[in-house]
């Protein structure tokens, strides 16, 4: 019996960036958090204690604050894939790079009416998530987003359900339906290479809308439909976009028992539960999509 | 020498209520988490186990609920003074009650530009915040937010500041200013009696652009001069508001040194540190207020 | 009518210093996370943005590292009497200084059952805390606890108590009690200059000590009850303290009805609900206990 | 061109079960945050909406605080096998069942010495991660913990690392090394049928003291190489352990330049950073592991 290294990747974790433009008057923002990993022959690092073959964690740090100013930030998809393509070209034992970013979206302040030209105000509770990665089969990138929270107070019905000897829930037409969506779109390989900063943010304006589209006019018959026609939009309305995954936790809303106070309360007053929850996925994908590689192997140690 | 009890305050806290108003298809929400806390003599629970004089906090909880049908909520405001008036007055041994509400917003889902009649997105980053207080000195509103994020990416300067032997701060004419603000503002007692959930909502509208526009426009020499003069716009704007209190880390940019990789950095990237932080304060306050009784104490313990 | 300033205070939060003692091959760690807030003359700087008085925040934090190496840290108490006593004293504008520490604990790695000299494990979840307020009012020390998770699965009793129409709890003589503590004690202020750092640690031991066994030991008739006894003991039993105040969250603990599936369930099996919780205070003083000052006034804004 | 429906998984997340053995006046305790989740025959209810084969996750909640009466909770691998083993044979539309697990610990509350029967304290920082799935595959159980957080304030080095020009780090033969490490090992399926809880308890003991030995007696020369020699131990020490994978952020503490103050700093005060942080990752496996199945996939729908 033999004791074998395997999977093995390292590199800094959450390097929070703010990137100002500011040729003119009227600056820009980007307010990203970068997570870079280096994938690769690092097996002496771990088994003796040998460095020669890791570039520290520093450099990479350092690495996306000069790259923020040398190359700047098209959009974080654009920013990703520079700073993987550099990592892998430029550092031997590197055969793959995965870059996560999160952006924090800001919207200009308005005053009396006219947006400011460098005074910002953070927008939006959902992130916008990219995941790139760049090794020998290719350029992948992943869009998302997560923590985009919504709720619709009718057009839910959970019903017909199996029933088992533990089970008292009751069927329903009309409930509230609330959940705060995780998303992540896997773009053709294909696609990758020709695409514009202003591309990349394009493509996550429409999905965005996309989603909210499909939630809420979707009379739903449970989370798992929903989740399903969100994901079919996605794919047919945009096809550099060859897979979604999703996971949504189903915040339960319950209808508060009133009856006690001679109160009626026909889905007007909900206690909003945090835990449990339900937990729902889904993943959607065209039949012909590329082969993903590792594009989905993420930088959490083979385990969530 | 003796031992006393002083102090006593309990209630329910983070009651989590939704309540949807559907006597239309157009749908309308709102998403409070309420804090109930009852002030008055109460000391037999605790020096003998007594019982008799506490409401149970099941109770209050209860009560935010069936508030919320029998009453509705107009504006998180005017259900806090619902609430507190009640309990002080249905309920003997209670002299004063204090009710603390965070709101978290919802906007509608946009559907091919028109709005959605019930299906809500979660907006912004800002809670928005209410302590209500009856007791015999009258009735205490004090309005709020927190968490409003808000950066300018010039149009701030620090110098000419006292220097001691640990200082190394460099003076700079041009930074970045961020800072995630929270602020209360307390209500003309006098004033309260009459005002619509329509009046409340509007003060607080009003107030949170007041807040951003002098955040914008005031060319800053510090973050307590901008402290100073939001409040002092709010109280000049506001007739109806006597006090406002602040609190606002100072979240620091650090503009990254890039000289080392043979770049300028003439303050376009910045490192957005997580710790430490400045928090600076400031109280602003007409020099005619009414007396706050017991406005400004919290469900906290006696500290924070 | 005018516009007025008034409880400015400034500094800097959290900032995160571990102090490593090597003397020995046998080493020491202190790991503090310490606030420091400056009160005095600052009119200026809200007013006019004149930062002449104005020691910055950043000045603040380099004292905080300098006095971890030169004076060393021999208790969170007495190190914050020092960053406090040498702020007041060598600032010309600051009239006081509050320094506010919270300590998280280590202990040794055991190999083999024996202390390693240099390898440590964070150890429990409470964290101690400390608040030191020097001034023209004198030396104010509060030492303290929070997230002190305990529970105790039966000697806890709730009944008898004040019923409305809104009350539908069912009285019990037999319940899961559970709280995470938040405590803090304020030492006679004739007693601080003498203290030593293991005078400091042992207060904490001892007190730390008493609040564990009231709990463990009282037949419970409320938490009110249950924080009356354990503030007054520690009174009883430390001359040097002369206040306490307890916050205490009732973490409730509902017994499941298994009843719908045939199953008896005799107080065995509980749903630990997150929120709504109870929110219980008490605040326990000797009647001669000498003036607090602004010792309980905290860096959050005049508001918690 | 198609779009399909894949690696469709539901459950409920996180059932906070506390259970109480009571038989004795000595109570035992077991905290629980429970997750299940489904995997099988669930595309209809995705592509039209027809609950037919779906359970629901009220169900599941259920039948954990059932399963906790009936068969009590011995050690949670053990009543993570008893829920996934009941969902898959009663319900038919399921083929696989993943149960995760994490378990708070506490410790008996001393009085006066003595430990207290029935009074309890929460106890150290890290949570006990257990993660079930029941196929057609086979048993498959990983044990874990996470936020183990660790520090060693000498005998770790890190030096001759590879350089490029955004590299600026100093090299060191004295550093402080931290982490919070995330551990998850996987059991041989041939062992697991035959397991007691107290077989669990008693590898989950062993293996933490193995982590903890490691890290303290190491001289280390990079976290990777920490990694490797503590996972190689577990391997090597415990034959029904097959792989364990590694998460470790390195936490980094920074030396505190003091010269400006004329003081000198050997590595005795250390700003303790929050971000960025180092990330390694390691997994390390006998190299005649049985499949893992999908023993890997977590509930966090195909991202982590």
């Amino acid at each position: 019996m033999a004791i074998t290294l395997s999977g093995d990747q390292y590199g800094k974790a959450e390097t929070h960036l703010v990137r100002i433009v500011r040729d003119t008057a009227r600056h820009e923002i980007r307010d990203l958090t970068v997570t870079t990993a280096l994938r690769g022959d690092f097996a002496d690092a771990y088994l003796v204690g040998d460095q020669s073959k890791v570039l520290p964690t520093d450099t990479q740090k350092n690495t996306v604050y000069a790259f923020a100013k040398s190359r700047g930030v098209a959009s974080p998809e654009s920013f990703g894939l520079e700073l993987a393509r550099h990592l892998v070209a430029e550092t031997a034992p590197v055969s793959g790079a995965r870059i996560e970013i999160q952006e924090d979206a800001w919207e200009r302040i308005l005053v009396d009416g006219a947006e400011h030209d460098h005074s910002f105000v953070r927008r939006g509770t959902e992130t916008r998530t990219v995941a790139v990665t760049v090794d020998a089969s290719g350029e992948h990138v992943i869009g998302g987003l997560r923590d985009l929270t919504i709720l619709k107070s009718t057009g839910s019905e959970f019903h017909d359900f199996l029933v088992d000897e533990y089970t008292t829930l009751e069927p329903t037409s009309d409930r509230v339906m609330a959940t705060a969506l995780e998303a992540r779109w896997r773009f053709d390989p294909a696609a990758v290479a020709g695409r514009s900063g202003a591309d990349w943010d394009a493509s996550y304006a429409r999905i965005r809308a996309i989603l909210l589209r499909e939630f809420a006019t979707l009379q739903s018959l449970a989370l798992q439909q929903t989740l399903w026609h969100m994901g079919r939009a996605v794919l047919i309305e945009l096809p550099e976009v060859v897979e979604i995954r999703m996971a949504a936790p189903n915040k339960h809303h319950f209808v508060v028992d009133l009856s006690r106070f001679g109160l009626e309360n026909p889905n007007e007053v909900f206690h909003a539960d945090d835990r449990p929850y339900g937990l729902i996925e889904a993943q959607v994908a065209r039949d012909d999509a590329p082969p993903a590689g590792e594009a989905w192997r993420t930088t959490a140690g083979g385990f969530a």
